[in-house]
């Protein structure tokens, strides 16, 4: 059971399989972990139903962000284990004068109060892990990230966090374009729309990416070789 | 009556009205048609139901593309009567060496029949228009297609052509996170899912550009004043 | 008299006639001013010959950066008069572990005093100016230089600051390349040795950008139209 | 010796070291070469003095090139027996109507012969080697070179063609901001102006990479072991 069956239907699935999409990419060797977004502007301060959670912050998601920190959590901990690479991209108090189209799009972004922008404490970053300020969906765009994957001789993303039709979308596509290895865990992304999040993980499964559950994937990176120096 | 309606549930839309997204981009002063994609490997040579006309070609979306074809036409006429610039961002036929993740998530793009990538006739590119041959969903990845939006003073896109949820996505988010003002006439663009087509002029039309009408379109940019020089 | 004449011998010059080369680029319409690195990490806290200024800051350029601060001043009075863009991009501090390669070419950029990253208070940014945090040579790598160009509608550079041969020539090439309209002021843009200086003026001019004395280029400027909104 | 010893003064070359420029970076594991541009526009079809050379080619750079040539040779030997990857970075034919910027500064590039654009046969592209058409100085700027590099792995570029002050140069900027660890084997770069020439080399080898004579850098890939797949 795949989280777009019943929204895709099954006519739809299969012309995809017609047309050939949708095979797997795989892990490559050395693999980091994108977590994108994960602010308490995008989640709350604490669990709330979506509807109570955009009181505090327009922008939240609310209480399906809060069950994604929890399975990223799992993540975090194999990558701290094996001293695999973390990084942060995440976006920075905005400045009036700079918003650009997303100013015009989407005004109250403009607005977020600053602990918004806080890291949700649970995964928080620690010293070493690197931090990507954007301002941009892509956490590619306009950032040194494709800078700090090179450094660090990484052929393999895991990208999670928010949302999934935005930021962690966006950021999928210029990793597979750049030749990354992606793979998203199903139940580490989160949005506000659940129709949106579903289909948007379908055309990431079809095109650009490994999605799978979470079980699956700590598996497999659990199986990787310890990185050569 | 949206596209999306009835698939992204009234509540979920309500979600992004909360939210604060979706608020229009507008047109600017210079703007630019980008056709995308608008090969024969993507309509096939001619008229036909999805699931003939992938026997054809396995990535052609089939009669929703021929549809689309026409009303493209109408903005083609229209750019041309302005002398407004018109891009054709395509991809260009593939080197087996070259596959990178698209040879492995989608293998049978790499064996097209070569007539597959010509410019579907009715709208093919006249002397004067701008080639941009990509590998990348984004016709902005890897491309020059930056570079010739700024030489040509061009503020706004135009953006027409296949898939939505593929190449039609990725270059609307890259020329939005450039600034550009993007308008996505919804009668232009097609895909193979008219669910993944539908959400995903939702998401565009919430995050990154105007998502309208053809006709609409055309009205408003035809009262576009002459361009200066 | 070029900066170059006495370097670039005339045979060598005559070389590039010959092949075609620096034929003018001219100006655009929409002229914005950019000022790079222009930190106290570059010139010193205040004028001093270069072998004192370094020991205050190791990567001061001493004198003759205080001399192109002045220069400098003349256009951003113009372009302040005038109400056009002025962009800051500049360095940011280090993090010790995201130094790349940058920190094993040169380890003593790491270790900057922090008051070396203020702007050179002369031509420091005002409210409504944009900042460009950078890591890179050229601003516009891993920035949003380019979409806040677009943003603003601009078709020209002028590029001031440092170093001549570092971040002042790699911003030039990145613009040229974008099609914007680049401009030097010999007498705004500063180095550490006067050959290597000279020399990359030689190179922009010849391929990338007019490189000409400020008087000529704020004559030029002056006589520009005011701005069509 | 250096190339530009006598060009750069001691005294600036001290500047430098009190500065703290110009570490090495060494190579990583797994290299790769750039051929930038070794076309007969560039060298002419036969080896002649400049002054003979550019009656054929306008932009050849005469006998340096054909010198480069025989250098460039013994690395392609050694990286074709080692199995590592060999690319080609090259301008293709010029389209009058896509100039931009450069049919301004240099309008004879415009103006090419058809087969100034061959690549030069002693080190011309084999099956397997890897084409990358590029429109502006670095072989990075909007090209899939990055993607390339890192679906192959690579963590270190060897760079070589032409020019020094050009395509060379800007390519070895962007390798570093990319992290990538680059040498330029001094004898395997050519340019029309010997000063030019011997100033961007210091630059490189200042800033950005280690430039070295090609026997010690033989020497140095001949003792890599062989690649971990």
């Amino acid at each position: 059971m795949k989280p777009w069956d019943g929204i895709i239907s099954e006519d739809e699935q299969r012309a995809y399989r017609a047309a050939g999409f949708g095979r797997p990419s795989g892990l490559g060797q050395r693999p980091a972990l994108l977590i994108i977004d994960v602010q308490y502007r995008t989640v709350g301060t604490k669990p709330m139903p979506f509807w109570d959670s955009i009181k505090e912050f327009p922008t939240s998601c609310g209480d399906v962000g809060w069950n994604a920190v929890g399975n990223i959590k799992k993540l975090v901990d194999l990558f701290r284990a094996r001293k695999w690479p973390i990084l942060y991209p995440h976006v920075a108090p905005k400045v009036a004068h700079e918003g650009g189209r997303l100013a015009e799009k989407v005004p109250q972004i403009m607005n977020i109060a600053a602990h918004g922008y806080n890291f949700v404490e649970e995964i928080a970053p620690q010293p070493g892990d690197i931090l990507v300020p954007k301002k941009h969906p892509s956490a590619f765009f306009a950032t040194a990230l494709a800078s700090h994957l090179i450094d660090l001789s990484v052929d393999t993303l895991i990208v999670t966090g928010c949302t999934t039709s935005g930021c962690v979308r966006g950021s999928v596509v210029d990793g597979f374009s750049l030749n990354f290895r992606v793979s998203v865990p199903m139940e580490c992304v989160y949005d506000r729309s659940r129709v949106s999040h579903a289909v948007n993980l379908f055309d990431m499964s079809e095109k650009y990416a490994d999605v799978l559950p979470l079980d699956e994937l700590l598996k497999k990176l659990d199986g990787l070789s310890p990185r050569q120096s």
